[in-house]
Parts: C-alpha cells; structure tokens; sequence
C-alpha cells in the first residue's frame, strides 16, 4: 500500500516555484493539490505550469480542505508566523520558509500554536539537505575528522536584492546570514554562545540608505567550544559562493561551489572554467528536493522532522544577538537575546 | 496553449525506468501514458512506481492506440530493428535505446521503414546531452580552441555486466564503445575515417570465454584530420569513468567525472574525496531528461531529432570496424564495413 | 662588473641551514662567507655542510670583520634586539628573523639603532615572497579583484612545537599568528585597526599549562575598512596548512596549499592524493630564497627592503592587541597598544 | 670524509646551463670543475655565471685532465656518441643529453666503447625524475593500483623549435616522442613491443617543408600487455603540458601540470588561474636537479645508473619503429627494427 500526502502551497512567488518543481515528480509520495497566492494570476500560472489540479481563492480555502494533509508556507516573512499558527489550528502538518519571524515573540507564538496542536512544523533551512554540506556534517558525526576546532563559513550571494525587498528582509543578517547561523549549529551539532559581527555597507549605498549592511564578517563560539566565523556578502560577481570548512582534531573537510559543468579550458590566456551556479534555485535544487521528502516522510511514518521550530528559534536569536553585536559594537551572549 | 505528447514505453527494465524517472515530471511536455513488457509484472511495478496510467498486454496494443503519438523502445537490441519498423509503420515517433542493430542490413532495413513512414527516430546516444561533453562541443563549436587536433576519450565501466548479457551484447566494442564512437564524431564534428583496435581479456577471463574482450584501446582518425585515441574498460574499480579531451590550434579544453559532493577530507593519511558516480543513472540522470525532452520538443515542434538515425549508422559502422581491427590486427577504413 | 655581498650567519639552528641552503648556489649576488653559533659544533657543521669558508667564535668577530657586508640573525627571539643594535652600530646591513623582539620597548630601541647607523634592517617575515601570496597580493594592487571586502587566512602547523620552545616563544599569537598579522596588512596594503581573538587549548594540555593557547580565531578590522578573519592552530594532522582568499568589489582570488607531486589516486576506497609539504622549510623554500634574493638587491642597488623594520613593529603591535583582547575579551584597537 | 666529485661540462647552451644550474649549490657532493664550447664565449658567459673556476679550450682538454671524474654531454645530437666514446676511452664516466644517436649503429658502437671502458654511462631521461612521475612509478611499482592495463601519455611543447632545429633534430618522433616512449617503459616496467604512429602537420606548414611532423598520436603495446596511447604536438598555446595516466586492476593514477602559483582568481567572466609553466627548464627543474644527484651517487657509491645506455637505446628502438609506421601507415613492431 502506498500513501501519498496532499499538499497545499501558500505562495505562488519564486521559492514555491522551486518547491512545485521538486513536486512536480510522480515518483514522490506527495502530490501537490492546490494553490493559492494573493495574486490569483500568480497561482493560476504556476497551476497550470506544474500540472496543479486546483486553484484556491485564498489560505482559509485550502485550510478548511480535509483532503490536504499539509501546507507548505511560501509567503512574505511577515505572514509566517500567523500562517503557522492558523494551519496549525486547523490540523495541518506545516512546512515553513525560514524565518518564521522576524522576533523571538512572534516566533514564540507560531511554535506554541503548533505544540498545541500537535501537528509537524519543518523549516526550510534547505542547505542542509545540500549533498556537500551533508557529507561535512557527516565527517562530524562519524568522528572523520575528529573534534571540531575551527568552523569557517563563507555565504556569499551572487548580487543584492531590490532595495525593496531589503527594506522589508529585517536586515541582512536576518535574512542571510540566518541561513549560516542555521548551519554553524547543524554542522557542529552544537549551539551558537556568542557572535562578535562587523560589517557596513561596500557594495551599494542604497542598502545603506535602506538602513541594513551589505557585507559582514561575524565570529561565532558554540557551546562545546568550537570558534568559528561567518563571511557574509551581497555580492560576489563571480555568482553564488557557498563553501564551509571545519578543522578537527583528526582532519579537516571543506567544500567547494557547484559548478555547471567539469569543462576546464585552457587557452594562450589562462586556464578557466565556467561560473559556479549562480544563485539558490540552482545550486540547491537538490537540496530543496532532499528537504521536501524529509519532510513527507516525517509526516507520512510520523517521526520528528529534521528541522524544527526549535532549531528555527535558535538561528533567529543567533541573528537578532549578532545585530545587537553589529550596533553596539560588541562580543554579545545568545542568552542576553533568548 | 500548452501541447503535450502521449509516449508508450516499450521495455520496463532499468534504461525503461531511467527515462519514466525522467518523464515523472509534470513540469515537461510530454506524459508517459501507457507501458508495456514482456514480463507483466515489470511493467505493472514500473506504472506503479512512476504513477504510468495504463499498462498495456504487448507493444502491438500501444502501437494500434491513436491516442499515442510516441512511443520509447527500450527492450534488448536483437528487438530495435523490428520494434522501429513497426512503430513506424504504425505513424508513431519514436525514441529508441543504442545500438539500433548489430549490422548494419539491419540497421539499414529499420531506417528505411522510418524514412518511409516520414515519423521521427531519435537514437539514445545519452551523452551527447551531458552538461560537460555538451560544453566541450560548444567549445568546438564555437571556436574557442580553435582547430582541434588531438581528441582522448576515456570511457570505463564500474564493473563488467553479468555474463549472460555479454553474450548477446554483440561484443564490448558494440556494447560499450559505441558511445565513444558516436562521441568522436559529435565533438570533432566529423566522421570517423579509419580505426586501429587492440584488447584483449584483463579483467575476468570468463568474459574471453564468452568470446568478448574486457579492455581495449583504439585509434581514430576522422574525416577532418583530427587524430584520437579511445580508451575502454569494463572495470574501473573507483567507479565510472567518463572523461573526454580536445588539444585545438588555439587551446585545450578537458573534463573531469562527477561526484555526489565536493567535500575534500585531508587526514593523517591523505587528501581525498569520495568515489565519482558510480555508473550511468546516476551519472547521465540530467543528460537522459535533457535527450528526451529534446525528442519532445522535435516532435511538438516538427523539427529534426539532434540524434538521427544515420547518426546510429555511422557509430555501428566504426564499431564494427573496430572488430574487425581487431581480429584483423590492422588499421581499417569505416569504409571497407559500410 | 659583478658586486657580491659578503654575508655573516649569526646562528646555526633549523632556519640558520634554510639560509645557507637558499645562498649555496653560486648564481647569487651573495657569499656565505662565515658563521657563528653558541655551540661551536653547529657552526663548524653547517659549515662543512654548506661550505662555509670560515667559522667565526662569536658574533662580535663578524661585526668586527670588515670583509663582511651584512649579516643574517637567525638566533632565539630574545637575542634579535640586542644583536641587531650591534649589527647596526658596526655598520652591518641586517636581515633578521622575526619577530624583532617580544615587546615594543625593545623593539623601537633595536628600530633607533638601525636609523641611527643608517642601514638596511628586513625581517624575515618569508611568506611574504611565496609565489602564491605574492600572487595575491599582485590581484590586489592591479586592481583585479577591484577593492577587498573580506579577507580570510588560514594558518595551521603539522604540529606543535617543543613544550621549551612555547614556553620563551611569547605565545602563539606573538610566535605564529604574527606571520598572519604580517599578510593582513601587506596582503590588503593596509593596516590593522582592531582585533578580536578568541582561543583556547585544544590540542596539548601541557601548552595550557605553559600560560598558552594551541588554537585562536581573530577578527581583524584593516584601516582601510576590509574585514577579515585569521585562524590559527598549533596542529593539522595533515600537515602545514597556509592559505589566504580575499573577496573584493570585482571578484576573489583563494590559495591553495602546496604539495610534493600532482598524482591523484583513484581506489576503490577513495580519491585521494599524498599529504601537503609538511612544514615551512619545504613549503615556503622559494620564499626563503626570494626573500634573501631581495635583501641582497637592495643592499647593492641601495634600495629599500621590502620589509622594513616599521613592518615588524606593526605586526607586533597587533599580535600584543591580539594578546590583550583574548585576556580581556574584548575587541582592542591596535591603537591602544602602539 | 666527504667525497665530492669534479665535473666536467661539454657544451654550454640552454641544457648545458640547466645542469649548471643544477650544480651552483654547493651542498651536493659535486663542483662543476670546467666547461667549454665550440663557441667560447658560451664557455665564458657560463662559467662565470655559475662560478665555473675553469674553462677549456676543447673537450679533448678535459678528457685529458686527470682531476676530471665525470663529463656532462650536452652538445648537439650528432657529436654525442663520438664523445661518449672519447670520454669512455679516457676512463670518464659519463652524463649525456638524450638521444645517444638518432640510429641503432652508432649507438651501439658507443655503447660498447662504455662497456669496454668499464666506466658508467647515465642518458639524461630527465622525466623519469620528475616527484609526479616518479609517484606514479612508485604507486606501479607498490601495486597501489594494480596490474596496469591501460596508459595514457600527454606531451605537448608549448611551441614549435626554430626550423633550423627541426631540420637536424631527427623528427619530430626521435625529438620529442622519444622521451615518452621511454617514459612508457619506465613507468610500466615493461617494454615497448609494438607501436602504431599518426601524425601530420597541422601548426606550422614550414615544418612539413622540413620533412617533419607537428603533431602525432602512438598507439603502444608493452611486452607485458599494457595499452597504451602517446599524443605529442608542437604547440599547446598555454604551454607545456606534460601529462600521465595509468589505469590498473586496483585503482587509476594521473597527474596534472605544474603551475607558477596556486591562486585562482573569480571573477564576473570566469573561474581562472594563471597558465602552467611554460618550458622544460622550469617544469622539470627538480628533476634536472635530482638526476644529476642520482648520476653523482651512482659514481661515488659505484652503484648502477638509474638510466642506462640500454634504457636510451630502447627508447631510440621504439622512436624508430614509430617513424616506419608513421611513413608505411601500419603497425610496427619493435623487434623489426632492433
């Protein structure tokens, strides 16, 4: 006997496109039933480009669905948190961009709703589903490398988002650098203690204008003692650069960028290859995959998620302490935040 | 409007399954309608598996359906001359699996028929579609190296097929190298003129009882000038081994294998990484989605398949060419075979 | 007409005999042409060795002899500040091993000597000169990564030194960080303005018990505005581990470690290659001939050197910031030092 | 007691100072004595560049000098089995430039006059030295890859010689290829038993004008079964590359290129790194350096050279039966020509 979950998508922009795409294969155990965006065209559109059955005039339409199992929340931050709150009321399974807010109240709120209810919630910190940074944390894990001394993330996006996005994205480290908060955690399987970031604005005086930073550089210290630190920039011209490296007490790992493809040239001026992948739906289209049928199994054979609520609080408060380290210009404790 | 083809899959064993994983998604413009085989069950599994609609009792019942415009052959190769033969005859396009035939009356005899009907054969010659070779004929293409003058391919197997399969397989040189026949000519964009082949039996002696040989190097000299060499193994103990290089009058280009991630451990021991893809699903999943999706669109679009049937006459024609080098122990024309 | 220096080596320890081995070709502009050491043995030794004409009984013969133009100090830290005033006062031009002293006292009175006498002092500070490094600091000054945003280096011995040695090595901010302290600013052709260090033991507990640390992270904060991080440690198990990348306005230039041969290995267990060279004789031997190639350049042409004695002091004044920020935790502008 | 070996030097152009160089440092247990040169202001310009303490009017003077122990032979092709013989008949052991002649006659008859002699006699197989390839007979020899089945050998110039060279250099095959076929033995252990030669003139028409080749690729067979592929060119434009691979019944070995640096630089048009290095002189400095030690060692220790006179004619054997294949376009064996 085969079970397949039915799925609701809340958010016809670009990342539930990437998620449409991952569902688009019969070969899951998952079909994606409906859509709804605020701009009906918007579903419409990608209803029709993914082969969706349905189209619904709005979220409560889709909650109100015994035939959906679960939602997936591709909505404006802002929306995350009620979003969850009113799925989770409704008996849903729950799957969430990251962050679900921009406070640890609000965030709060979301995940208590979803204690209550005891439905599932898993984020979409994807990058951890990624088969490079899989295979670090991996070598953590079985011991491949030892104890974790030294952590270096670099997080680099290809360009800078509109300006209006940025006002509203809670700042960049909020809205990037959580991702490499997420990871530091993951990689380690520790948690972050304290951050000590520094950064301006290099690339563009608009984002400064727009009251947020365009490149940072934070250190981190976990919990079982491992330093580490945090590249972050809005712009590599090169594309989208997303490496980790960990040294152990038996060895190091590190990884590399995805690239399209192996061809190396060499000419009478250099020896080059193409780009790496140049942004997110690219370099983690696998990722995104790999995250979604995680999070269909966890629902399906009813075991935890591999990212919870929880581990979605804990980045949020690694990223509100290292705006507090930003302005104040100090080491400052995850627990002064938490 | 949105125009999608019905395809019939003929043949549900692994080359079937590696193009219904391909077709799973709703995303492309075709839908895999019905499958059929000779073992019942497999096809049932397989329309199970990939959420196939129908399964049908033999090829002939997919062949009288008009409501299929394509079908995909994917049975042993003494079935392709006569499967293409009668789909053609019966107007449907086809997409068959390499080789067409072991000889080329065969051959010959299944493209007339094709001809003929005026319907569409693409030949399964994957690995023109791989990001990397296709980047290296792009190279050519386009200039970048200029003239090219020296062409190596390596192409080795992870582990010899079972040896029941090399007995009807029409030998490694029909079997395996073909690919690396057709490659030439793709890449250098010319025809193979003339072939020197020497093997012999290094891996496992029961494959020279079975009367095929296990590892071989051949010469090629092309139509163009271009002087190559082809290296050949059923067993390359770290996996599948899949490289292709171009020395031009204006610089080189090379390709490396693909691996399942990009991490690097350094050790007391030593520097490494983990094994390449194993062997071809894996390694050609993007290029078998991107040559079906090519057979797709050439059909929707009434336009040539970039894989022709004179395409799959040209490879058997050097392979058998190679054979006879072989035996021979001398260099041999394209032209004394076709 | 062919001028040579006369040079005189002022200890025979580990990288007295990578000076000698750097000037025994005759290619040079420069003769060994007498060495010393506290244990007689040595220098008679690396004399036989290298062919040495002469073997002075102490240092105070070589400043005595008028037949030598400049003189190489490669004794213990704590002798540099005193030999160099010597040096200085007996007109010798001086290349001497960093770091100049372990305080800034010393420092500047060794730094007066040689303005008072008016002759060429340069530190040893050897990375400088490493094809690779220098490579990057020449995509920094032609403007081809455009203006840096962030630098990162990483800097991890095969193992730790001797417990004796850490105990009179000033710390291994002061002993081997300072060497990154040194890339940073020449690297980036800025100052240090701020540093954060945190780090702990880690490897060895009997350097803890030493009064040092075996591991550290610093942030570092240039003048110039770049931000950068430098990690440390006293152990990789796979050997010297020396690598820099900076991320600028116009693209990024990374390192790679240096290796005694090309040959990768395929296995069934792995890819892998052999262990980088495992420490700073082997891995930086070019830069030990570049940078003595260069002070002997200068001192005949009477140019300046390309690493004064005003660099070492910077170096020093931030690795003492390092020092005071990891006792107190807190960031520590260099400026509160010097 | 140190015993240091007095070196002679015939010939005094570029390969003549590449040993020279080789021989400045004086750490090695050999003083290159004297040098001369048809043209004597080479022996000067030489000597005293390299603090050569002598020069002699002709080489007879040096075969006369009792104090000489050994000769470098670095003369053009044609004089150097003449002065093997010489320098034998004086009881000189002897280093000489590859190829002993361009025919098996005189070859022969200097071989002879070495055994008469009883002195030793080392080809200057540079290759063989170099720490890839020499890694790569190692992981042969230790079984680290098992049994080889198939060798591929890349050995292209990074431009064509003067035509002037090419006129007297016996072709391209007895030039440049002659150094892969005896890398080919080497390597495998074996010997070259068949080979099989396509060239043409695909760079430079002046050099078919001269009666040569440019460009070429040699299908190999090794007496113990090994296949193997040769490709040689005139011209790489981004310069010397020199290549290997071995794949073997328990894993592949290969090698890359050596570079200046290892910095890669990213930037909005590419991933690049600076092009390898350009010529035999750097390429193979190591090599040059350690086959003289090997040459010196094998002297003072009376211990046999590690490339014999036996070596430098089987190579020339294969070279040959390349050249009968090339002109009767079929696959020639060895044993027809020695």
């Amino acid at each position: 006997l085969s079970i397949s979950l039915n799925l609701g998508l809340i958010g016809a922009g670009r990342i539930g496109q990437v998620h449409a795409t991952s569902l688009a294969s019969r070969a899951g155990r998952a079909e994606l039933a409906v859509v709804t965006d605020v701009v009906p065209g918007a579903a419409r559109s990608l209803a029709e480009r993914f082969g969706v059955p349905r189209v619904a005039a709005d979220y409560q339409a889709i909650l109100a669905d015994p035939s959906i199992n679960a939602v997936l929340i591709c909505t404006p931050t802002d929306t995350h948190a009620a979003l969850i709150a009113a799925a989770a009321q409704a008996g849903k399974h729950i799957f969430c961009e990251k962050p679900v807010a921009l406070d640890l109240h609000q965030t709060d709120g979301a995940l208590s709703a979803v204690a209550r209810a005891g439905v599932k919630l898993q984020i979409g910190f994807n990058r951890r589903f990624d088969p490079s940074f899989a295979r670090v944390r991996a070598a953590v894990a079985s011991g491949e490398i030892g104890t974790p001394h030294i952590l270096r993330i670099v997080s680099y996006d290809p360009a800078p988002p509109p300006i209006e996005y940025v006002k509203t994205s809670g700042g960049m480290l909020l809205d990037l650098s959580i991702h490499d908060f997420d990871m530091a955690g993951f990689l380690i399987d520790s948690e972050i203690d304290e951050v000590y970031t520094r950064g301006g604005v290099m690339i563009d005086e608009a984002i400064g204008r727009a009251g947020d930073i365009d490149t940072a550089v934070t250190f981190v210290h976990l919990a079982n003692g491992t330093l580490g630190t945090i590249d972050n920039s809005r712009q590599a011209v090169y594309g989208y650069d997303q490496r980790v490296e960990i040294l152990g007490s038996r060895g190091a790992i590190c990884t590399d960028n995805a690239y399209p493809n192996t061809a190396v040239l060499s000419t009478a001026d250099s020896v080059h290859r193409d780009l790496p992948l140049n942004f997110f739906p690219q370099r983690y289209r696998q990722a995104f995959a790999a995250e979604l049928e995680a999070f269909v199994e966890a629902v399906i054979d009813d075991r935890p998620v591999p990212v919870s609520g929880a581990d979605a609080r804990k980045a949020l408060a690694a990223a509100l302490a290292a705006n507090r380290s930003l302005v104040e210009q100090r080491p400052v404790k995850v627990s002064e935040i938490a």
